[in-house]
C-alpha cells in the first residue's frame, strides 16, 4: 500500500513529506493507522545529525497514537479496531528483562530495531524502490505504519488521539520517572531541574503521588505560570541564588528527597545529586546527555547515603502501564491538554521543529 | 582515674603507650573498659596527617569490644557488667535520621564526635592536664574509655571480645553493605573489587544470604585461597584480562546483579558501575577514596537500569543490628577467626600499623 510520510533523507535537513510504500505486517506485525503524533527532542537530536545511531533515511516519530488497521499471522493480543499507543520500549513478556520486576527494558527487538528494520531484518518501508529505515520501531510520521505485536500498548476507545499521543513518550517518561522508576511516596520533597515537557510532567507527576514539596529549577522564569498550574510549590532561579545546591539544601532543611535532572546537562545532574538529603535523597536522570558526555560527583556523596539512578520511558512497561496513564489522563488526575500548545497538519510538521527550536512550544502535535 | 592508651600525639609519628587523665562519665555517658580493639585502615589515614579532619592530640581507635564499668546520670539502657562494642555510628532512635527506615546514619552526636570532643563539648581525657580528643566518638586505643550511651551495642555475654571487635567496623561494613544496605537477594550474582577484610567480609556477606556466584577481583593472586574458603566462586586478576569490565559482563551474561567497590580506588569504582547488569545492576561504594577525588561515568549507565550507590558501617544500625551480627557469628553464619591475623598487647600497637601497611596482616587485635 501507499501511505504519506514525512521522511528524513538526510541529517541536518528539513524533512520531506513524500509518498512511501508500505508492506503488510508480516508474522507478528500489526499495520497501525496512525491519528496523531507529537513531535519530540529524540526525534530533531536524530534529525541534527548529532545521534551517533541515527540512521538515514528514515521515518521519524516515536509519540503517536492510532487504531489496528490489519494483524499478521500469529498476533494474538490485538485486532482490527484496537486502538493502540506505539511503544518504543516494547514489553514482550518473556525475555530475561520482561521477567525481572527491577527494569522496563524489554530486550526483543532491541537489536533489530536499533538498525531500524524489524525483527525479520528488513523495512516495511520503501520509496521509488529503495527501503527507508524504521526509527525507534514507531516511525510514527508516517499515517501507516508496522509494529511488532510488542511494541503495541492497546488503550481504551474513549480515549482522544490528539492528546493521548503525548503518552507514547514525554507523560509516560515524566509520570513514570516519579511513580515506577523512583516510585516517590506521598509526603516526600521533590526538585526538578528543567520546567520543559518532561520536567511538568514530573512535577504533575510528584502532584498525582502526594509529594509535600515540588521544587521547580530552571533559568526561565516565563516558565514558573504553568509549572505551578502542574503542582510546582518553590521556584529556584539558579541566576539568582549564589550556590544552587546549597540553596535547596537550605530550604528543605537538608535536601530532598528525590531529584529529577529534565535537561541532558552533565553539570546539572551533578547538582541534582547533590542537593538530595544526606542518608537517603536519591537523583533520577531523566535527560539526554550529549554523546560522550560524563557525570562526576565525589564518592562521599553516595558513601553518606545518596542514589544515583536513571529512567527510560519512566520504568513503565508499555503493554502494562501506559493503558493506566491512559486513565489517569481520563479521569482527570493528570493534565496533558495544557501541554500541547501547537497542532498542525503533517505538511507542516517542520514548523513543530522550528517551534520546538525557539523553545515557543511545549509540544506540537500533527494531527494525520 | 587513670588508663593506659596509646596517644597519637602528632600526624605521622608513631602511637605513644602513656597513662592518661580520665573523667568519669556525666549525664547520658557511659565508662567502658576495653577488652581488645582491632586497628583498621582508617586509624592509619587519620594518623598519617592524610584525613583532612584529623585533629591531635587524640586516642585512636574505633573497633573495640569491652565491659560497661559506670554509667553516668540519665542513662536507661546500660549498667555495670554489661558487654558492649563501641558504635562510631551512634543510634539514638530519635533523630530525623532514625525514624527514617532508609537510613543509619544517626545525627544526636554527629558534630561533636567530629570535634573530637563528648555531646557536651568537651573531652574525657587529658595528659599532663591537656585535653586529649576522643575519636570517630570511641577511642578505643584506650584501655578505659567514656562514651555517649546511644553509642554503645550491648551484646551477649558469652561472646569473646577478642574476636567481636572487629563487628565494630570492618565485619558490619562487608556483610552489612550486603545484607543491609543492598539487600542482596538469594541467587543475585556478586562481583566484589579488592579482596582485603572488607572485601572478605562482603564475600561472606554474599554468601550468607544466598548469592550464586560471587566474584572476586584483585591484583593479587595470593589472596585467593583465603576468598575461596569465604565463598567466592570465581577470581579475576585484572592484570590477567584485556578489560576487567567486559570480562566480567562476559563471565555472567550480561553483568553482575551487585557489585561492592573495597578499595577506595575512584577508577575502580567506575569498573564496579559499569560491570553491573543493565536495566537492574546496583553498585555499592565501600572504600573510601582519598580527599578530593571523583568518581565520573557516562550518564547512559544510569538511563540504562544501574544505580550507583554507597555505605557507611554496612548500613546497621549499630544498638540494632550490632548484636544481630554477634549472634551470627556465635552461630557459625559467619567467620570472624580467620580474618584475625595477628594479636599483641596495646605496648606491641605501632606493630598492627606496619603489618597493614606491608599487607602481612587482615586484621591485627590488640589485646589489653
Amino acid at each position: 500500500m501507499k501511505t504519506r510520510a514525512a521522511v528524513a533523507f538526510e541529517a541536518g535537513k528539513p524533512l520531506e513529506i513524500v509518498e512511501v510504500d508500505l508492506e503488510g505486517p508480516k508474522a507478528g506485525e500489526v499495520l497501525v493507522e496512525i491519528k496523531a503524533t507529537g513531535v519530540c527532542h529524540t526525534d530533531a537530536f536524530t534529525l541534527s545529525g548529532d545521534d551517533p545511531e541515527g540512521i538515514f533515511p528514515a521515518i521519524l516519530g516515536h509519540e503517536g497514537a492510532g487504531v489496528v488497521v490489519d494483524v499478521g499471522p500469529g498476533v494474538k493480543n490485538l485486532q482490527k479496531g484496537d486502538h493502540v499507543i506505539p511503544l518504543y520500549t516494547a514489553e514482550c513478556r518473556e525475555c530475561d528483562f520482561c521477567l525481572n520486576p527491577k527494569t522496563n527494558l524489554c530486550q526483543a527487538v532491541r537489536a533489530t530495531q536499533g538498525q531500524g528494520v524489524m525483527p525479520d531484518g528488513t523495512s516495511r518501508f520503501s520509496f521509488e524502490g529503495r527501503p527507508i529505515r524504521h526509527y525507534m520501531g514507531c516511525s510514527t510520521f508516517a499515517n501507516y505504519t508496522v509494529l511488532p505485536e510488542v511494541s503495541l500498548a492497546r488503550v481504551r476507545k474513549d480515549a482522544p488521539f490528539d492528546k493521548i499521543c503525548y503518552i507514547g513518550c514525554g507523560v509516560t517518561t515524566g509520570i513514570g520517572a516519579v511513580a515506577f522508576t523512583m516510585k516517590v511516596e506521598a509526603g516526600a520533597t521533590v526538585a526538578v531541574f528543567g520546567l520543559g515537557g518532561i520536567g511538568l510532567n514530573v512535577i504533575q507527576g510528584a502532584r498525582m503521588v502526594g509529594a509535600s514539596r515540588i521544587i521547580g529549577v530552571d533559568l526561565n522564569p516565563a516558565k514558573v505560570p504553568l509549572a505551578k498550574q502542574f503542582g510546582m510549590t518553590d521556584f529556584v532561579n539558579p541566576k539568582e541564588v549564589d550556590n544552587v545546591v546549597e540553596h535547596i539544601i537550605e530550604l528543605t532543611g537538608g535536601g530532598v528527597d528525590y531529584s529529577f535532572e529534565c535537561i541532558g546537562n552533565v553539570n546539572v545532574m551533578r547538582q541534582a545529586l547533590e542537593c538530595c538529603h544526606k542518608g537517603w535523597g536519591e537523583s533520577c536522570i531523566v535527560g539526554v546527555a550529549g554523546a560522550g558526555q560524563e557525570i562526576s560527583t565525589r564518592p562521599f556523596q553516595l558513601v553518606t547515603g545518596r542514589s544515583w539512578r536513571g529512567t527510560a520511558f519512566g520504568g513503565a512497561r508499555g503493554r502494562t502501564d501506559v493503558p493506566k496513564i491512559v486513565d489517569w489522563y481520563m479521569d482527570g488526575r493528570i493534565n496533558i491538554d495544557n501541554l500541547i500548545t501547537h497542532t498542525m497538519p503533517l505538511d507542516d510538521i517542520n514548523k513543530a521543529f522550528d517551534l520546538m527550536h525557539s523553545g515557543e512550544s511545549i509540544r506540537s502535535v500533527v494531527l494525520y
